[in-house]
């Protein structure tokens, strides 16, 4: 009994299914999403289309990383790094650029981050020399740096390299904190989970402290 | 009362922001999602994002549009006009090219097709002067064809086009069908909604003509 239709396209065009090869290769878009696209494209001007993949080239070809934090940027030093307005004593520790993003836009953060690059996970066969680790102990090592924060995934994984790190860090004289595990602002706490609910218990903020944050 | 967080990123890097507005333009990708896509994209190598781009680039420049049928083609004719063991005398009209693979995926068709490139809608404002029906109409002029089958989709602006393409076809000396309607193969009858389901009663084939049918 063959229940699952399997989806085979007979292609009028070779450049069509070229076209379509390659935007199948996107993660997430199967081969009925990327026909979608190639046909979406060719309702397009040709130079819609051009400046569509200009972008694309030209951003894996001239992005740079910056040199001290691992950010993507335009230039040597990122935007950030190259800001003398912010705390060169504070460093955040992200996996990923998108957890930079998402921080800078909390506009609740004005030192400087450390991009991992991935976190240690023995199952997909990343080792902490596959991360930006040793850079990490660089910056340290080039002194007045007071205080990492470790903004890594609230996962299994993330525990594992913030212990990593731990180790790694503890003998300098710095202060290594981890952001606050806890309920979700906006949340009511029957919806949160146990453990979740459990963290927020034992991390609990002195209420004068809450009280005099802007 | 604010309940739904707009996301604005905040992008490190020119050339990122540009790949992403790009590729936000796409349908049914979103910001979120084409930023998932360009960083992708930025671990691909340089030349693998050459070739994704320049095979768009080439899709949309060289693709020409079949003269005779409207269909997607490398060539002036397409492969199914172009095929003389294909039945010259029965004309499918559909949609879209997306519709001519589907039926071709069917093996059950061996005439030409005829591609609309829309049905009318009043809605989306598309008229009969926005589609190839005056082509259709030229093709049938030029005689030879005896059934024109027409293969839209089962929504009232399918039923408005069919209606529309029959009054201008019924004067020619050939026989206009519709694709029939009814329950899906596989499908139980208690699942079948009561429109499709009376359709299929109204419709309903004399059992020696499935016994025949190979």
């Amino acid at each position: 009994m063959q229940n699952k239709i399997k989806i085979v396209y007979i292609f009028p065009s070779r450049l069509l299914e070229g076209a379509v090869n390659e935007l199948a290769k996107l993660p997430g878009i199967g081969r009925k999403s990327a026909l979608r696209l190639a046909l979406h494209l060719l309702k397009c001007t040709p130079e819609e289309v051009e400046q569509f993949g200009a972008a694309l080239v030209r951003m894996r070809r001239e992005m740079k990383r910056c040199s001290s934090c691992g950010n993507i940027s335009d230039s040597e030093l990122c935007e950030i790094c190259a800001n003398p307005k912010r705390d060169q004593g504070l460093l955040c520790v992200v996996e990923d650029i998108r957890d930079v993003m998402a921080i800078e836009h909390t506009a609740q953060f004005t030192g400087l981050y450390h991009v991992l690059g991935g976190i240690i996970s023995p199952m997909e066969g990343v080792g902490p020399e596959d991360l930006s680790t040793d850079q990490l102990i660089q910056r340290n090592r080039n002194g007045n740096i007071r205080e990492v924060i470790l903004a890594l995934p609230a996962t299994i994984e993330g525990d594992t390299t913030n212990f990593y790190l731990y180790k790694k860090l503890k003998d300098f004289p710095i202060t290594v904190t981890v952001i606050a595990r806890g309920v979700s602002v906006g949340d009511a706490l029957e919806y949160t989970d146990e453990v979740t609910l459990g963290r927020s218990i034992l991390n609990r903020t002195p209420y004068e402290q809450v009280l005099t944050r802007k």
